[in-house]
């Protein structure tokens, strides 16, 4: 994966420079990367991308290549954008801030900060669009997975997206996260290796067109891989596919290997996965599985699932590794705090017209309210004040809700340290682990929540006493 | 850029084991790479991706390491999925393959062969994966740069959209892409860098936060970087910040400096825009532009233009990097023909229930013909056969439906030669004149063609006896 410190947006280093230039380079800030929007009208999404965020941040440093590149761009006036003093400090920068971060794998809702920097100036300016970049993609891709999966109600779920996702590397992170989500397993031999994900895949049309039959195709395919047979049976004919499947399968037993199933890639998946079933079963393969694929989302799962297809392993692309018809969550990257001269932290807030785009102001934390083994609710509060007892959380735009937690109810806070003073401090769990607990926290939240359409909104707001402080700063800079 | 061939879906290489076992790996076969439908119900696509392609290409062999994962897979049984012997055979494979491609910044239609593929059957079929992904992803980009940049009617597109990439490498490309397709630069450093696209920035609204007034911010920024100055406006009041901009600006031009213009982020674009300009123009500032951003795309920029919205510079971020609501481009790679056992070449099909997925069969080329200066139509045909005279352009889905091209029409063929034999014959061009035969390439379609709702459908699909040699072949695999 790149670690160019130049992945960001040139206004992060025209800023370095200019606070490097005023004296503010080192001044301490706080900053919240979040998302104000659930993606894919979902009750929740799933936190990651950190594993990346961490590697990185540990190259986290400008190269003479790098530097000389910088001193080559150009004003609006022709001469040199960047002071030679100022390229010569971002070559002796290390990473020295502090990463807190909700753990991959967690459920996450709007505004709750799933990073949370504090640091100096300039160094947690520079890492705003990298960090941005990796967790929007992962998060939205994990969550994506995680619905599908959900949909797929424990049937395993292939993630067979290669072709179609954004560049090489936008492929192996999509891998990486859909199987935070829940997937089993990807096509992509590349993200097996990288990351230890199960590989799966047999064979395409063009081997079954490449021999003068299909029967031939199967066979052959059998004499070669005879413990990987997966048939596609939909090249020219796809029940007549499935028949040659058991015909083939029948000599395969004979060998003393046995047929694993067939794939349908087009078609009317209902009917075709029925009567494929049926052909199956009666040929004496009931535990030949069929897998199913053509442009699958949760919604199609769910449908298929109502008509009674007889699919039990689904493979999913496009829909998986792109997030569909919304690709990108807009995670965002604000300023909390910035600690004066005085030595004292000083809240930041950005206004708009738009009240869910003001940012909260602060050192923030998530708590977690759990009764009974159910999320009850999350709380967005400042650390420098505390939580006031009962807490209260406010709705984020609505400001005559709120719920009152409920007494009785234990908590935990999501943001966990990751960096202390730039040296990592935390043990990363395996991409398994944050599998499993992906899996553990989607048993937490109560059925509403996690239904495809509509879903109930999870109580996730600011905690009373910061929503009023945060009145108070709107009122004071709109006046 | 990742140049692992493992950038595959595993069945490639299940594939290439059988086909290896028994005796056709190499086979000769001819494989194209088309899309089916246009992205963005857009009249035209702009092909991108080639010079990532030929790196990958250049790139391709398997280490020691790569064998050695391959070689801990397991099959269905829990035994090695592969043999040593085809894992050694893998491990002497250098790229030998015919590539033949149209150039990048090219129009290109429906069934147009991209690329195709010709050389041992379990070569070109391990490139497979890898060439869709990089040609999908970066001809959508293109293709919506080149939308985008039309809507602007000339005026500079920036592309912002690296903070919600898919990933620091889809970013990457999404920069290349978006320039070939016309915008005229990004905030992406390490695309910059990379691939020398221009690039563009400020500052963002935590600058100013970081202060405690607007001027004060202003002022800082135009004291430390006086040759790049644009401020962002809308951090608290938007006009309000344009005037503390023209304030700031006369002290910048008092210093023999310049104003370049403010960048507007949020709220209504249209009014503000037209707002800022008469404060600009009256504050002695008729030359500062005003950029815009803010979840833009062509139609959002075509709507504004029609509102007389006074912005001369668009930023675009998440529509130009992702594609937006189509974010893949649903390429394929199918088999056209093989060489059999006598030498001769044996045109191959899928068939398909649905018209439009049955694939060309064929060694497949594509003749553009041009009166007056405007293409008039595109001809798919077979190499073997040639095209018949007078040339009849049959509609993709709808027989019934064809074009003859009119006498006195030039031509040209689009596909030309990339490798022969696995090396590298084609001189590449730079990324800027890839943009300039976008933009030239775009001249020589009617406006019709290019209108940005429900355009003109352009004449592409197969020449008549191709037609009819496909209309046989699928008789001859129904019977």
């Amino acid at each position: 994966m790149t670690t160019s410190p130049l992945l960001t947006d040139l206004y992060q280093l025209t800023m370095a420079a200019g606070y490097w230039k005023c004296g503010k380079a080192e001044q301490e800030a706080v900053f919240h990367l979040f998302f104000r929007k659930l993606p894919f009208s979902s009750g929740y999404a799933i936190a990651a991308g950190l594993g990346d965020v961490v590697k990185w941040l540990q190259g986290f440093r400008f190269s003479t290549a790098e530097l000389e590149y910088l001193a080559t761009l150009p004003g609006r006036d022709g001469k040199p954008l960047f002071d030679r003093g100022f390229l010569d400090y971002l070559g002796t920068l290390e990473w020295r801030c502090d990463v807190d971060a909700i753990p991959e794998g967690t459920v996450v809702f709007p505004h709750e900060p799933l990073l949370r920097i504090r640091g100096p100036l300039v160094q947690a300016q520079l890492a705003e669009t990298a960090l941005l970049n990796m967790i929007n993609f992962q998060t939205l891709i994990a969550t994506k997975s995680a619905r599908v999966c959900l949909a797929a109600q424990g049937e395993q779920v292939l993630e067979f997206g290669l072709r179609r996702a954004q560049g090489p590397e936008g492929a192996v992170m999509a891998s990486r996260a859909a199987f935070i989500g829940g997937c089993s397993a990807t096509s992509n031999v590349l993200a097996g290796m990288t990351h230890g994900i199960p590989v799966r895949g047999t064979h395409a049309h063009s081997w079954v067109m490449s021999f003068e039959t299909e029967l031939e195709a199967f066979d052959a395919y059998a004499e070669a891989l005879p413990n990987n047979c997966v048939f596609l049976v939909d090249t020219y004919d796809t029940l007549e596919g499935v028949r040659h499947a058991v015909e083939v399968g029948k000599r395969l037993r004979a060998r003393g290997h046995e047929l694993n199933g067939v794939r349908l890639d087009s078609g009317d998946l209902a009917w075709l996965s029925i009567e494929a079933r049926r052909i199956l079963d009666e040929g004496g393969f009931p535990n030949a599985f069929i897998v199913a694929s053509n442009d699958l989302d949760e919604n199609l799962i769910e449908s298929l699932k109502h008509q009674g297809a007889k699919i039990s392993v689904w493979g999913v692309g496009t829909q998986m590794v792109t997030g569909g018809a919304q690709p990108a969550l807009g995670g965002v990257y604000k300023l909390g705090a910035i600690r004066n001269e005085a030595g004292e932290w000083e809240p930041k807030i950005k206004l708009s017209e738009n009240a869910v785009k003001v940012s909260n102001p602060g050192i923030q934390q998530v708590r977690r309210f759990i009764l009974n083994g159910e999320f009850r609710g999350d709380a967005i509060y400042d650390e420098e004040h505390g939580c006031a007892e009962p807490v209260e959380i406010m709705h984020p735009t609505d400001p005559t809700r709120s719920k009152v937690i409920e007494a009785g109810s234990s908590h935990e806070d999501l943001l966990q340290p990751v960096f202390k003073g730039g040296k990592l401090v935390a043990a990363l769990p395996t991409l398994p682990q944050i599998q499993d607990r992906c899996r553990q926290q989607l048993t937490h939240l109560h059925a509403t929540v996690k239904r495809l359409q509509h879903p109930h909104a999870y109580p996730a707001g600011v905690e009373r006493t910061l929503h009023e402080r945060k009145l108070q700063l709107i009122q004071k800079a709109k006046s």
